[in-house]
């Protein structure tokens, strides 16, 4: 069966569902699944749908165009199979995960490359014959190593760089030359804990949760909307090692269920904000 | 603003959506949410949509008649604050948090009655004034006993029966009379643990999460549609009976969830699963 | 069968437990469950154990102190059933969930009173048999008010003050009167949204995971140790109103959760930390 | 620092902890977490400490068997990183995770070899430079199916044997030979849904859970003493196909959970159960 995705965000109006699910069926094609959102504070209307049956793609297009709002967000069967880089320090957790799931195919993404600032990670990722590309960040400026990112990323042509532990800030200007392109992992429940060493701050603190946060990132640090959250229970006999060890499993699953939602394009993003159509 | 609530199931066919959000915007009516769903092996079926502005009940009805399928499940605002009967035997502790919440307007329901097989939960009940029926089980058969409930339970012509910890057994008569109108707790997460003392089978078995189920009461004892079901963990220091304490939190969360979403018109059933748009 | 708990904490030493329980032994008690713990950062030893056997206090009580460091805190056999007077302003969700398990015995408290800064509570109250004491904040000072409440919370002589959502901060000479004997409900996982309108602020960020914190208070608002924390999910379709109504019940959970631990004599403090033998 | 595991079960009698950390403090060792438990029905004592100084492990045994109960259970220091074999059908998912996790040596084991009954994992296997074997069960009688895997098996002479989704079912005779020592992963929240095709019958039962169980391998196949469960919440757009992907990652979860239990000497049997000192 032939199945298509079908986006459009805008201006929310009266009757937008029944012109978009009009110019859907006449064309004859069926809606699987529906998923609808406006939000209040924006006005914003929001819509995922999968459908089936022949798709002439231009006059779905053309037909939509003429319903909907000017300057609307139509997308029309995003790309299948993303094509994904992956930063990383040292941490394996993360990269090693997202390896294994994408060697047997239950990461539905082409990981073309991994960019690190260490070389620990290489041989491991070089058994799953992804290149490995080691950038330093010593001995440069913060802009000469950003570049050498930029520049090795570019070969790849992502439609994904993301962060499986990386450990470096990266700057305002690197961010806005991928908007909403890169996903990170924080390992906490944002907003507790932004910054470096969440899991010392919440060994300090005496927090009976920790957890994880895969945001997309923006220009303040660990501001960026969150995709997914997720916390485990830790006790009086956790110290900041256990918590971070305990951690990692939670980081893993995090990181891999926003990834996902993304991949399969059902993250919209509205401001610091996402909606979510699972 | 004025709010209205529109349910329809029937058999799935092209263009359904298109069709029934036309009507819907013809009558000038915004949609705030929509949510649909198609369940495969039966081909039906399932929307529930909140709408705003100005209603014409019978306009709304006549036109949807004309467009969906033939025995089409149409509903409008369905009845906004139920009424609702409570059956209870000794415990407790589903009765104590439904009464309260319901004083308090967090359940939105009016609770008619409390009928109940032993008079323990009488003095509770009537603090709240909520009349409080005792009809024993004993010295009688069962078809007397539940003729007697029933005569009860007609006064008030109850849209829902809740069995808040009601420990007797309907008959096939007693709940085709009442057909998906009561509401069970089952204190295991079934299909775990089906029949009577599930913290005691779950404690000779050595599990290690424990659970409670919310389901509609059909012909067979804890095979009705599942709505809610929860879990918390255990360990080897529970006994059965410490599993019974923990199990009453479970209880009642899971009761007033399901309840919840029953009372909100979220809930559809097919056979023996649930649809629900939560 | 006679059950008795022993509580200790003390510098750490060589041979403690060996110690201790050598006493116990030796005066014919069992043992029947033991925890401890020993703080790193501290060298504290924490140790909690239920014992059964005919017990004589003194002997126990002098033969320990003979065998442990000065200065030791012991307890024998703590009070069982702790009196409490809970706090309440107008919400009323957790003040309702704590006198509903009271009045069923689940507590394992004595309920003394009720004082509030509105009246809003006192016929839910009543029906209880519990005192209700209205005492206004308005047209007096913070001195005055929180002379009015000591006054009044003095006269039951409560082991524990209960916060059931008190919507007014206490100062710090009224927190060092009842120190370590006032207990918390913050609507969010703290460190997150310290301070007011956490769901204003939890919706604002945009967060997945919505909870609730119970906490011992000291001087820092919302820093005190912090006995139980739980999350659940939430996405984008909740309001900050949603996310309070769902709130309710965490907070409840959370709430009953840690109090029954503090009862329960399970929960000691160390620092802003608390050690848990659950 | 020297750390040291002492692991203890026996009949319980009067005085135990005192004796055992008597004479553990004679011998100048710290305890720096003990934990016990004594189970009601079969009045069997479980213990588990960590000890730290100088070890003199033949004067701790001798100590101790003259102080506890004849037939007692005494392990000092149990292998630190147990061998172990993995056995697998053709699904990937919980061998590809404990093999990444062994890499980056967060599996506290030597994963020494893989056995499959399938070829379709031999290339992932052999990347991590284990040694797969290829067994087939067709053609060829269960005896000698068997009889080929014990022998493969005990070339490697495993602590454990890890069934990381091995679809055979093994025979009593197989399973009395290797007494405690298998370990296997159930896709369903046992007891529910034993047997085959755990998240078919999940969908057709309409659950509003799925989950995973770990467990050790006894003759009654799904009955053995549960280690570790979870459960992750589905709904009514689950297809059979979407509970098994979810159900992928909470498998790997559990699996991994609970074997880094057993891998810590934390795991004590008592008939179909286990005491978990976590």
């Amino acid at each position: 069966m032939d199945k298509h995705i079908l986006l459009i965000s805008c201006v929310d109006q009266l009757g937008l569902i029944s012109k978009i699910s009009s110019v859907v069926s006449d064309l004859g094609l069926n809606i699987i699944i529906m998923r609808e959102f406006v939000e209040e504070e924006t006005n914003i209307f929001f819509m995922r749908m999968e459908l089936s049956g022949s798709l002439d793609s231009e006059s779905l297009l053309a037909n939509l165009r003429s319903k909907v709002p000017q300057n609307a967000f139509i997308e029309i069967n995003p790309k299948q199979k993303k094509d994904i880089v992956l930063y990383a320090t040292k941490e394996y957790h993360c990269l090693n995960d997202l390896l294994g799931k994408h060697y047997f195919g239950e990461l539905p993404a082409t990981v073309k490359a991994v960019i690190a600032n260490y070389e620990d990670l290489k041989d491991y990722t070089e058994k799953f014959n992804v290149p490995f590309h080691y950038i330093t960040h010593e001995d440069k400026s913060k802009e000469q190593f950003e570049k050498e990112l930029i520049d090795q990323t570019k070969v790849y042509n992502p439609d994904l760089i993301v962060l499986a532990k990386f450990m470096r800030i990266l700057s305002p200007e690197f961010v806005s030359g991928f908007s909403n392109k890169i996903i990170n992992i924080h390992h906490s429940f944002l907003p507790a804990f932004i910054g470096s060493n969440p899991y010392k701050k919440a060994f300090e603190r005496g927090v009976k949760l920790i957890g994880a946060t895969a945001h997309i990132v923006n220009n303040d640090l660990d501001e960026g909307p969150i995709i997914t959250q997720r916390v485990i229970p830790v006790d009086h006999t956790f110290s900041t090692k256990n918590m971070a060890q305990a951690g990692r499993e939670v980081e893993r699953n995090v990181l891999f269920e926003a990834l996902k939602l993304v991949l399969e394009d059902r993250v919209f993003v509205s401001g610091n904000k996402t909606i979510i159509f699972s």
